[in-house]
């Protein structure tokens, strides 16, 4: 048996970055991944620009009650004359400061007099008052975002802030999958004695658009082996990656094992965790095959902790390993197990205090504890928790 | 001045939720919001049924290493014949128990002995032991999603583990924006004096998609006040809301506020927060306005702060209001502003301390530390924070 620490380390090590790569608007990239990195050309900004509507001054002249002419004005996109000395100009955010002056006042400590004429409510101010200095948000040369980083809104808005209208990303991964099972029924069917829906399907199609990945479902395989050797072939020869569900414990009775080894290769784990515990991993002709478990509170967890990272990481994204937050348990945990357990979780907010809980039920045969949870919490192996200790959070938004 | 909680609290009283609503296929309802409860029509699962491969047993029956008759073999999907008495059925996960037997002895404590007949190496079984119980997972009639969810992934497993094919959902929000400012340079154009490129159309492109509304993106309007009223008309009869991002600072010289004033009718607001401060709030026509800040650190701030409750409450959601998580800070902050201050962060990890670091450049000019930042700090008005006291922290996947 492989302990969670080893499997995860050994899928990651098996990673093949894809090479594919695309040139696109910055317009439409949110969530792809950079293929390489940004480097500005600018400094921004540009020029010591004012923060305030107001006036820019040369700090030493500034004496409460004079009145000062305004020589000039400056909107934002213009740029202005050298402020002549003993004058002030008008100035609005965002606009180049004049040669000259240092400092910003700003209007709300102004008032005008007269024709064209000024006084400040303010008997001195500081020299760059008020000013953003030339590079104080980027300098020129510097990678303002590297290599394998997932693009962001605010990401977009700093591509955009240097000039870059475009930029070079990985192709999104493609992913197959498909169903098979005679103990399947897809929902809209009629109930039927012993059968059940097909969660995982509905739950990968979830899971797989979310994270940036194109998925290519091929719907339901008839339960022969023929019929799953077909599917698996046709799968690896359309994706990037091939994850099925189910089909890969010990004494299972259907054909994705035989199959996968039929057209490529397969190892079986049993991974000392829980939910989870048998997962496969191999592949089909030349594309990674990932096998989760057929029970949907297991495909689900597993994907998460699993494919997740091992995907991402095929995607060229540098961190794919989820942060832990460390907080504290509002729960008991009294059985020691020899697995180490993700439990549902979720947090829980009293006065100052942010505690992490869990389902109740956390039978693995529970989607529902899927549902109620934004997390999930980690029971390391061989321990029990007790209330206020530290446990490792993981909302699901960040896994 | 408003402070954060009360332009909050009003922007939220506003809200006239969409009603417009279409029936969808689960498969492609992925960040949808339910319109309608989800209410199970079956129990989950549907019968008493085996957790493990194994033999279904009478646990009162059980002997160690007394040989049973295998006397059938039921495959998940199928139903079998009630067990005879003195002996065991071959069981497989996910297959219902059959009647009279009540718990199952998993393959791997079990020797097949002869022809058909099978010896356990356990002397006693728990009754339910290793049985998942009909109506564990969920009751018929009960509510397993509520109108107002967003769904994840795990949500469309539930529901298709109720055998449900389609949901009810409402239409996504639309919302048309667009850019005014002389001072504006597209990515792409080339630098000039004085002007800076356009980042706040491409934050916005990249937050509206990802709270999965759609995007009418009018691109760059001239700056006349006659083409800003042309834009906001447009913008109102094709779109449920519009937003736009400057303009809105007393003593701004651009056309948004006449225009607004002259189709609708706008509210200025200078809210005690930073970054932020100038926010708009008014009508075009009879679509909802808001005027986000030109700044772009603020326009990505007060977007996820203001505009986005706002809009998933408009969007039918029920939860719209981001939890903080209270961790320890590992910053001073000596200066108390009047303001409330919403600082760029990011977790750090020490051992099993989870603390809260801030960016050293907070200066609303510096779109890097939106870049650099995971998620946002509170600084709440007229306070400092010393290194370890609590302070709330909200990831950005989670505002």
């Amino acid at each position: 048996m492989k302990t969670f620490d080893e499997a995860l380390a050994y899928l990651l090590s098996k990673v093949v970055p894809i090479t594919k790569v695309e040139e696109i608007s910055i317009h439409t990239a949110l969530g792809r991944v950079l293929s390489q990195d940004i480097t500005s050309q600018f400094n921004v900004p540009a020029n010591d620009n004012s923060m305030m509507d107001g006036y820019a001054v040369r700090a030493e002249e500034i004496r409460a009650e004079k009145v000062f002419h305004i020589s000039q004005r400056i909107a934002a996109g213009s740029v202005g004359e050298p402020l002549e000395k003993g004058s002030v100009a008008r100035i609005f955010t965002g606009a180049t400061m004049p040669q000259g002056a240092d400092s910003v006042i700003m209007q709300e400590e102004a008032v005008t007099e007269g024709e064209g004429g000024v006084k400040f409510l303010v008997s001195s101010v500081r020299p760059t008052q008020n000013v953003r200095h030339t590079g104080e948000d980027i300098t020129q040369g510097t990678v303002i975002l590297a290599k394998g980083h997932k693009l962001r809104a605010q990401d977009l808005g700093l591509i955009a802030s240097i000039g870059m209208a475009k930029v070079e990303v990985y192709q999104p991964l493609t992913i197959a999958t498909f169903t098979t099972g005679d103990e399947l029924l897809e929902p809209g069917e009629r109930a039927e004695a012993g059968k059940i829906y097909n969660a995982n399907r509905y739950i990968l199609a979830g899971l797989i658009p979310q994270l940036g990945f194109e998925l290519i479902d091929l719907g339901r395989v008839p339960d022969t082996l023929e019929a799953t050797i077909e599917a698996l072939k046709q799968a690896a020869s359309v994706a990037d990656v091939v994850i099925t569900t189910g089909g890969v414990s010990v004494g299972d009775e259907d054909h994705i094992k035989p199959a996968v080894e039929h057209v490529g290769q397969l190892d079986l784990w049993k991974v000392k965790m829980k939910p989870g515990k048998p997962l496969a991993y191999g592949h089909v002709m030349d594309k990674p095959f990932i096998g989760l478990p057929g029970n949907p509170v297991s495909a689900f967890s597993t994907f998460n902790l699993f494919a997740r990272p091992f995907l991402l990481s095929m995607q060229g994204q540098k961190h794919v390993l989820p942060q832990p937050i460390w907080l504290k348990a509002k729960f008991d945990w009294t059985k020691k197990g020899f697995r180490q357990e993700f439990v549902r979780a979720r947090l829980k907010n009293q006065g100052k205090d942010t505690v992490v809980t869990i389902f109740p039920n956390q039978g693995s045969g529970v989607l529902t504890s899927t549902v109620w949870a934004d997390g999930l919490a980690v029971i390391p192996e061989n321990s029990t928790i007790k209330k206020d200790d530290l446990v490792a959070y993981y909302p699901f938004e960040m896994i």
